[in-house]
């Protein structure tokens, strides 16, 4: 009945719903006029969510979501020859992979609105205090992500929303607008604080808003309870249900 | 591909995802096993649900929810001849509304977990200070809920489940055992603080850890990440996906 959005992504999709998350403020703003339908896959990079396009979003659906928020990047750019290795995507094959999940996307339903968003930035510093935290002397000494190469990924995803024209949100960029954004946002050096959720959840709704998927424009499903006469409820259920 | 758990309830099913509330907080327990999906409704009584239970529940769904809140019982209970008069619904048709609403969801599906929750307690002076915080001199003065008429439908709402065979959760009852439960769990005298939805959460999840429903227990969609072999990713999506 009700329009899908689905956010599809990593750990910070995943993470979402937790007090204060972006996906969690977006089920609220969209509340009884889309559902917000959490597919985060923490851990993931671009190269293993390939693997999940057509179960998460078959070609035969006859209601695919109306828009999708695609944000990977964060595990893609873990450095090869460092501790997280094993994540590492090199950045031209995170680019092909996002315009493969892209080009399905649209297969799936050429008026979907698609919104590519950026890894966040990456505070090394951040990063070390937690790896500090988790395995005190026996820490990496050398960092498995850093900022700069991350932004390179931001980058070239940014291009590619050019370039396919498809929606897209520079995180990256954004969040280093914002000064003492290293502890203000990011809780761990990587993922989000309520207040980095809240840049990301304004984010998406500024975009959507500049699409057509503006929620204060979209029909609540339902009349609204002041609507129904408490004499003859069923006359405002005929007119907004049949 | 997951199941779905449906909340369907008022305001305070419909409020749900706001910061800390108790919606949010079962997508993030349920996030890569179950879609928890609002169908929340404010201002909305036991009467005017029965109108939505076709559309949200059809029977002839080949995937109906494994699990539905119902969480009415709030607008009911306002009292007649007072402000909120028209969103009244006597007990006696409160529990008849209610009982239709099991039978509905139990044709729907015959193995559904039916979850009903009674309404959260009325703290009187924190609903006259809201009414003054909205109209001071011209605010009603008579209360149009009161705790012991919003008790007489919670114990209404236990009575049917144990006649009916389905869950409960008595949120009326257990919200007073704590001292302050006025200021703590209630923001307005009516819907809920984090604190207070921090409780239902809580209480949800002791109801469904009960029946099968233990997010703990149950498989993640796609392979966890760590389970993933970088140099044969396909593998652990055949092994999982197919």
């Amino acid at each position: 009945m009700r329009p899908a959005i689905v956010l599809f992504g990593d750990s910070i999709t995943q993470l979402s719903f937790r007090p204060g998350g972006w996906g969690a403020s977006l089920a609220d703003t969209y509340s009884r006029k889309a559902d917000v339908v959490l597919r985060g896959y923490g851990g993931y990079n671009t190269r293993w969510a390939l693997f999940l396009l057509h179960h998460i979003f078959p070609l035969d659906s006859s209601k695919p979501p109306v828009a999708t928020t695609i944000f990977f990047g964060a595990n893609d750019a873990a450095l090869a020859g460092r501790t997280s290795e094993r994540q590492h995507v090199p950045v031209d094959e995170y680019k092909e992979n996002l315009k493969k999940i892209v080009h399905h996307l649209k297969k799936c339903s050429p008026t979907m609105l698609i919104v590519l968003i950026t890894p966040p930035p990456v505070d090394e510093e951040g990063r070390n205090e937690y790896a500090g935290s988790l395995y005190g002397k026996n820490a990496r000494e050398l960092p498995e992500r850093t900022n700069e190469v991350t932004g390179t990924y931001a980058q070239q995803c940014v291009q590619l929303s050019d370039e396919l024209g498809v929606g897209a949100i520079d995180i990256w960029s954004k969040m280093q607008e914002t000064e003492g954004w290293q502890k203000k946002f990011l809780s761990d050096g990587l993922h989000l604080t309520p207040e980095g959720n809240a840049v990301v959840y304004q984010e998406v709704i500024r975009v959507f808003n500049g699409a057509w998927l503006c929620a204060e424009e979209m029909p609540h499903d339902f009349p609204s309870h002041s609507e129904i006469d408490e004499s003859d409820p069923k006359k405002a259920f005929e007119q907004r249900c049949l």
